[in-house]
C-alpha cells in the first residue's frame, strides 16, 4: 500500500495502529531494498511472508497482469487456467530474450528482475562457497548435460577446427553424451588406480593433446564430483595443462558447489592455470526440483558468449524455485546445510566401515572423494554371482534410494561406443562395490535407516547362499541396478 | 481412500453417505481410468479438484514422498522449501533419465506417468488440431529455438557431411540462431512479392539445393506460423522437393498449432512429400508460461533419436503446465478457443480496415496468413522520419502490446550476418507497416481496446507533423521497437 | 514496492520498463484507494491478483508478521502450522476485541481494517439489493439461528420483564430453537391457508399480544424467505402493529438478500413500522461456505448494542470469505447472479409445471414465494403409503440435492414442543408435495438434469404401485427425508 | 488411485515402480486408516502431503464436489470464488445440522468426518495433557466467552428458577460479559491476598450460596489460566462445595490446555467434586487463528444437551484449522511444545527476576501460577505518575506484544459495574506491576528481546524523570494499555 492508502486506513483504524502498520510494511521493503541494492543472498533467510510479498511485486510488472494492457501479439503472457498461474505467481513471461537467455524483456519488468537476481544471488553463494573469483554465472533452465553442451556449441564458434573432446573417464551416460550430442569425438582417457582411489591420468592426457594437436582439440571436459571410488579430477595439473597448450577446459560440477573441496578445486584451478567455464546442476545442490544448471566462468564475456547461444526465450521456473530457496534460507540456512553435510560425510563413512567390517568387507579407502563412499562387496560376490545384482534390487524395494551396486566386469554400449565394466570408471577396477553418498540435505535418520536396511540385506543374501536366493529376482529391476542410473 | 478406509468411515457417519461419498470419488476416477486407458485428452474439461486429486496421486508415487523413504544417493529429490514443493506439487525429479528425456524413472512412477501422459495427451491434441498422422511428439522444457537446435543437432548424426540448412527468410533472431548454434551454415533464400504477400522462392531454393549439392544440406529449415505480410511457407512444395532430393525437413511451427491452416499445410506436406520433424511453443499454442516446445513428426523411430539426443534429466514444468491446461480445458474447451481465434480474427481484420482507410492507409492483403495482419504506415512515414518509430513507442507506453511497428530499411546484424530491412523478411518491403495479430486466448475488448488505443496515437503523430513530436522519445523504446522482438 | 525500491530497480532493468512497471502497480493501488475511500463494493469486480496483493498488504499490517516481533503474552498470534498460516492469508488475530465484535484490535490493524471494510461492502450491498435505508451491519461468525439468538439476548436488556416472542409458524428447526436457546417462551402463531398459499395470520397475532401483553413481549420474530407453500411474512403489517404496541420486531432473512422481493417487504417495513434487525445468512445468500451471518437494522445504536453482546474475539474465516468473493465479483457481478437466479426461477416454474402435468399433479399456486415452488404429489400418495417418503430417498442417491419431500401429517417434537404437519408449516396442509427452489447460482443444467431425474424416479414409482418398491429403502435416509433438514 | 487404475498405469511405466508407488500410498492410507479406526491424534506428525490427500478424500465425499450433482435447495455448498473454495480444501457446508452442532450432514459425509474427528482427535489431546477421565468434547467456532455464554443458556433449562452465576473476580471483560449476555446477574466475589498471590476466598463464595439460596444460584464460573498475581481458582474446594450445594460448576479454562497445573485442577476437581463443563481456547492453546473453543465434559449427556443447544449449522473453519494442525503436529509434537513452555516459563522468571533487581524492583512471588509472571514497578510509579502507563505504549511501539502494564487505582466501567482497580483482579493491589508470560509457541529470542527492550524503556524512563517524558504520550495508546486488554 502507498503512502496515500495508508492515510485513508487511518480513517478506519486507529491512526496509531495503522502506522505500526505500514512501518511493518517498511521492514519487509527494507530486506528487499539490501536484495536490490547489494544482490547477494541475503545473509539471514527471509520468511515466507516476505518472499511471496516480493514476487507478488514483480508479477505486478508484468504487462499480463497490467489492469488496462490490450494485447495483439502472438505471445502475450496468456494463461487458461487459474492452478497454472497461481503456481507461477503469475509470472509468465519466461526468462531472456530471443537474443540473449540473460536479457531484458520489455514486456515484462518484473520476470526480468527475478532473472537477473537470481543470476546475481546465485554468482554470491558460488563465491560464498568457494570459488572466489568467479566472475559471471547465469541460470539456465536445462539439464547439467545439456547445458555442457551449450558450451561445447559455443566453443566450436572459437574453435572452428578443433574436433575432440578430452575427457577423463567418468561413467555417467549424459556427461558423455553431453559431447556426442554437440557433435564432437570424446577422447576418453582411463583413470590410474591410486590405492583404492581412481585418479586423473595426466600423462595419458598430455599425450593425447600432443598426438591429436592442441588446435584440433576443442577442450579439455574435466569433471569434479562423482561416486567413488572415482576422485575429483586433478584440476590444478589440467588446468596449468589447458594453459599451456591454449586449450579450452570445462568442467562439470555436477553437485560439486555442495563441497568445499570441489569449490577450491576449481578456484585453483582458475588461479593457476585456465577454467573456461564451470557448470553444475541446481537441484543436487539446491534442493529445488530437477531440471535448471548454473553455468559459471571467470571471463564475463564468455559466459555471455554462452548466454547468447541459447535461441529463445527459456522457462523461469528453475530461477524461481532456486531464487525461492536462497531467499528462504539466506547464505546462513545454506552453509549451514553445507556443514551438516560434511557432518554426515563422517558419520556415514564411519557407519559404513562398521558395517563393511561386520560383513566381512571393507570400506575402500578413498579421502579424496567428500562426497561418495564405497564399500567392497568381494564376499557378497564370492557367495553367488547373482547377489550383488541382487542387493541392488533388495534395497530398492525396501525403499532405500540412491545405493549403488557395482557388479564387476559390465559392458555397455552408449552411443555406439562400448564402455568395459561400465559405472565403475575403469575398465577393471579389481572388486564390486557398493556407492553411498551423502549429499546436501541428507539426515543422520537417511544413515541409520540405510544401514539397518543394508544390514538386513546383506544377512539375507548370507543365509541363502549358495543356493539361489528364494526372493523372486524381477528382471526389470535386475537391468536397472546393474545398467544404468 | 481405499474401501477398507470407507468402511472405517461408516463406524463415523451414517453408511448411506459414507456409500454416496465414496461412489462419487468413484467419478473422479472413472476420469483418471480413462486418460490412462486411452491416453487421450479428455472431451470435457476436469474440474480442478479433480486435477489436483490426479497430481497429488502422481506425487504420491514419487519416492521424495515416501513415508519410509532414506536416501543415500546424490539426487534424492529433497527440497528445501516448502513454497517450491507445493507449486511443484511436491513432483521434484523432472523428467527422463540421462539416457533419454521421454524415458521413465525407477525412482519417480508418479513423474514418468506424468511424462508419459503429457506427451500422449498432447499428441492427441496435435492430432485433433489438424495433423492427423502425426507419429509420435514429446515435450521439451527448452524454447523452440533451442528445440530447433535439438533437432538438427540429431541430423549432424544421419548426415555427418552436411553443413548448410537452407532456410526461407523470416525474420526471428531465434530462428536464425537455432542454426548456427547448432554449428551449421543457414543458407537464407530470400522470399518472393506476390501482391502483398512475401513467399517462399521455391525455385531459389531448388537452385541452393543442386548449387551446393543435396548431400551438403542437413535439412531444409521452413516455417508456418510467422509475421504479415510474410505468410507460410509452401510446405506440400518443400516437402516434395526434399522427398525428391532426400534432404531433411524440419517445420518451425511456433504458434501454429492455433491455426487449421497451418496445421492442414503441415499434413499435407507430410503426406505428398518428406516433413522429418515440426516443432512448436507450448507458450503460444497454449496460454501456458514460456519455456517448452513440443517436438512432434511422423517417424516414431526418428523422434525418438531426438529424445535421446538430450543429455539428462529435464524439467517437468513445462509438461506439468500443459497437462492440467489441456485437462482442465478439455478437447472441447481448446477447441472451443481455436474457433473464437478464427472469429476474432475477422473482426480484427475488419476494425483494422476502417482504422486504416479512415487514416488514409490500407489493411495489406495477406490472406494466406491466418494469425497476423498488417497495415501499412505510408503517410506516417511520409509526415516525419521518426514517427513510424515513435507510434511503436507510444503504443508501448499505453499497454498496448504485441503490436509491432516495421520502418523501412532498418540494417541489422544477427550472429555476424547483415540483414537488411530487418523485422519484414525482405530486402526491401515497398512500405512499412504496423502488425496486429489474432492469437489464442485474445478477446473481443482487446481488440476494441487497441484499436481505440491505436486510433488516438495516429491522431496525436498527425497533429505534430511535420514539426518533431511533443512526446519525447525515449531512445530505449526506439530501439526495442524498431531493432527485435 | 516503495519508490526508493523502484529507483533500485531501475538500475538493474531498463527504467522505461520499471516505470511501466511501477505505474501498473498503481492500477491496482488505485483501486485499493477507492475501497478505503468509499468503503462500497468495486462496481467491477477484482482480478485474483488485485485482491491476494491487498490481502497479503492487510496481513503485513498485523503484528503476528512484524519482522522485529517479540511476544510475551497469552495471545501472539503464533501459527503452528503452514498449511494453516497460508490458508488464512497470515491473518490471525481474528476480528473484534472482548468489548465488541465490531471494534478495532491494537495488536492487528490489517485484521480490523479487513472487519470494518467486510461491515462496510456488506452494508453497500444490503442497500443495492433493497434495502435503501438500512443504517449498519456486521458480519458475525455464527449461523443465522446463533445470531437470532443473540439479538433476543441483546433485547432482554432492554425489555428484562419480557418473556414471549410471538412467532408465525415456520418449520425449520433452528428458528424455533433460536428463540428456546435464548431461553425465551416461543408463542407459535399457526398461517391461515390463501389458496395454495400459507401467509401470515395477522389477526392472531395481535390477539395474542393482546392476551399476554405487549410489556411482556420480548419481540416479534418474522420471516420472509421460506418454502412453499408458505410465503414471506406480511411485513409491512407486522411492522405496523409492532410500532403500534412498541415491540421490537425481528426479522429472520435467512436467503433473502437474494430475492429483490424479500428486500422490498424489508424496507417498506421499516418505512411504515419497525423493524429493529434483520438477520441473514452469508452462505445462502453470499455462495460462500457456511458460518456467518450478517446483522442489520435501521439504528446503528442498537446494531451496536448487539455486536457489544458478543463475549470475546472472533473468527475473521467468514468475513475474509464475503470480502474475497465481493470483491471478486464487484457488484455489477453480483446483481448478474441475482437476475440469472430470477430467470431461473421463471424457467425452474415452467418446467415443474410441465413435468407436474404430465404426472397428473399440479404446480401449486405461490405467487408470493419468489425463490421455493411446490408441485403436488396426491397421486403419489394415493398409489401407496411409503411412496412420498421414497421418493426423496431415491433423489438423495441420485445425487438430486435440495429437492424436499413433505409427506401429510407428520408429527415432530422439537425441544419438547410437538408439531403437527411438521415441514409443512401447518397442522393440516391439504396434500403432500415437493419442493425445489431457484436459489443464487444455480444453473439452467440443474434445473434440467433434476426435471430427467425427476421424471424418471415418478414414472419408477408409479410402475412399482400398489406393489411394494424394489428399491429397497434405506430406513436412515427415510428418517432423513421425511424428518428434517 | 484405486486398483484397477493403478493396473493401467503399469501398461504406461513398469509394473514394478507402479507396485512401488502404489505400495507408498498404503502408507499414507495407513495413517488414514489408523485415525478412524482409533480416532486418536497420530503420535507422530503427519506430512504435510497426507494431511492435504486426507483433506482433498474429504471434500470428494460432500454432495458440492459430485460430479453429477444437481441442486434445487436453497444451501448447495456453491462458491463464486476459486479462492475461498481453495483456502477451505473445498469443504463447504461447514459443520452440524440445526438439531445439533455435532451431527452428521447427509449432504456433507466429508465435512461430517471432518467434524467426527476433530471432536475426536481434539478429546483425546485434552485427556494427554492431563484431564483423563474428560467424557465428551465439542469444537464451536466461538470465541471462549460466547461458549461460556452457551453452556449458561442450557443450564437454564435445567435450572429455570437461578438468576445469580457465582464468580471469583477476574479481570477480563469477555468472562464477566459472558454471564450478562446470558442474561444472568454475575455475583462478583473478591480474591484473597495470600503473599503475593491473589487466590479464591472460599468463605466468602460458601457465605454467597447460603445468602442467595443454592437453588437461586446458576453456576459457579471459576476460571484457571489468569494473568499474575492472580492465580487459578481453588478448583478443588469449589467442585467439592458445588457437589455439596448440588450446584453447576462451570469452569474458564481458556489458556489452560497448555499447563499440565491447569489441567491436573480440573482432572482434580470432577474426581473428588462437580465439574459440569470446562470451555479453552483453540487459538490459545492449538496456536490457530482466533475464533474457535473446545466445551468439555465428565458427563457426555451434558456435553450434548449444550451442543444441541446451538441453532444452525456452523463454520468448519476453526475445526479444519486444529486438525490439521494436530495431525501435522502429531501428539509427541504438541507434547514438545508444552515441555518448551514449561522451560521458557522457567527462563523468563529467571530473566524478569535479574531485569527487576537491576532496576531496585523485584519478580512477584505467584509460584501457584504456571503461565504468567509479574514485575512490581513501585520505583517506577513513584518516580511519576504516568510513567507506568507511558510504560507500556513505549513497548508497543517497540513490538513487545502481549506485555501488559498493570497502574493502581484504575476504574472501570463494565456493562454497568464499576470495577476498582480493574486489571489487578483486586479492589487494591499493593503494588502497580508488569506481566509476562510464557504461552505455547514462545521462543527464548522472545524472551531475550523482550528483556532487552524492557530494560532500554525503564532506563529511559528514569533518565526522563521526574520532568515529564520527552516521548510524546499518544492518548490513544495511554487509553490501551492502561485500559483493557
Amino acid at each position: 500500500m502507498n503512502s496515500e492508502n495508508f492515510t485513508l486506513c487511518e480513517k478506519v483504524v486507529a491512526p496509531s495502529y495503522v502506522r505500526q502498520g505500514s512501518q511493518a510494511r517498511r521492514g519487509h521493503e527494507q530486506l528487499i531494498r539490501l536484495l536490490l541494492e547489494q544482490g547477494k543472498c541475503p545473509e539471514e533467510g527471509w520468511s515466507e511472508s516476505t518472499v511471496e510479498l516480493f514476487l507478488n511485486e514483480l508479477a505486478v510488472m508484468d504487462s499480463n497482469n497490467f489492469l488496462g494492457n490490450c494485447g495483439v501479439g502472438e505471445r502475450e503472457g496468456r494463461v487458461a487456467s487459474g492452478l497454472v498461474a497461481r503456481r507461477h505467481y503469475r509470472l509468465i513471461h519466461g526468462i531472456g530474450r530471443s537474443g540473449d537467455i540473460a536479457a531484458v524483456q520489455p514486456k515484462a519488468a518484473g520476470s526480468s528482475l527475478l532473472n537477473k537476481l537470481t543470476n546475481s544471488v546465485v554468482l554470491d553463494i558460488l563465491k560464498i562457497s568457494g570459488v572466489r573469483s568467479v566472475a559471471s554465472c547465469f541460470v539456465v533452465p536445462m539439464a547439467t548435460g545439456m547445458s555442457l553442451t551449450l558450451c561445447f556449441l559455443t566453443l566450436r564458434h572459437r574453435r572452428p577446427k578443433a574436433r575432440y573432446i578430452i575427457w577423463p573417464r567418468i561413467d555417467q551416460k549424459s556427461c558423455f553424451k553431453s559431447m556426442i550430442t554437440a557433435g564432437f569425438e570424446p577422447v576418453v582417457v582411463e583413470n590410474v588406480l591410486d590405492g583404492d582411489e581412481l585418479r586423473t591420468d595426466l600423462e595419458a592426457i598430455e599425450r593425447k593433446i600432443e598426438e591429436l594437436g592442441a588446435e584440433n582439440v576443442l577442450c579439455v571436459h574435466s569433471t569434479t564430483s562423482c561416486f567413488a571410488p572415482r576422485v575429483p579430477d586433478r584440476l590444478e595439473e589440467l588446468a596449468t595443462m589447458c594453459a599451456k597448450y591454449d586449450i579450452p577446459h570445462i568442467v562439470n560440477n555436477a553437485y560439486g558447489v555442495q563441497s568445499s573441496k570441489c569449490m577450491h578445486l576449481i578456484q585453483q584451478g582458475a588461479r593457476v592455470g585456465r577454467i573456461d567455464a564451470f557448470v553444475q546442476s541446481l537441484d543436487k545442490n539446491f534442493m529445488v526440483p530437477v531440471g535448471g544448471a548454473i553455468i559459471a566462468g571467470f571471463d564475463e564475456a564468455f559466459v555471455q558468449e554462452i548466454s547468447k547461444m541459447y535461441p529463445g526465450r527459456a522457462s523461469a521456473s528453475p530461477s524461481l524455485d532456486v531464487l525461492i530457496t536462497l531467499l528462504s534460507l539466506g547464505a546462513s540456512g545454506y552453509k549451514k546445510y553445507l556443514s551438516e553435510r560434511k557432518e554426515i560425510y563422517s558419520f556415514l563413512a564411519q557407519e559404513l566401515k562398521n558395517l563393511a567390517s561386520a560383513h566381512g568387507e571393507r570400506l575402500l579407502h578413498t579421502p579424496r572423494n567428500p562426497i561418495s563412499l564405497a564399500m567392497s562387496l568381494d564376499g557378497l560376490q564370492a557367495s553367488s554371482d547373482q547377489a550383488v545384482t541382487q542387493l541392488g534390487s533388495m534395497l530398492f524395494t525396501r525403499q532405500v534410494s540412491g545405493a549403488r551396486v557395482i557388479p564387476l566386469g559390465k559392458e555397455q554400449v552408449v552411443n555406439g561406443r562400448t564402455f568395459c565394466g561400465f559405472m565403475s570408471h575403469s575398465n577393471s577396477y579389481p572388486c564390486p562395490y557398493l556407492n553411498a553418498a551423502s549429499a546436501i540435505g541428507i539426515t543422520r535418520e537417511d544413515v541409520t535407516l540405510c544401514m539397518k536396511k543394508l544390514d538386513k540385506c546383506l544377512k539375507m543374501l548370507k543365509k541363502d547362499a549358495p543356493s539361489s536366493s528364494s526372493e523372486t529376482l524381477c528382471s526389470g529391476l535386475a537391468r536397472l541396478f546393474s545398467g544404468s542410473r
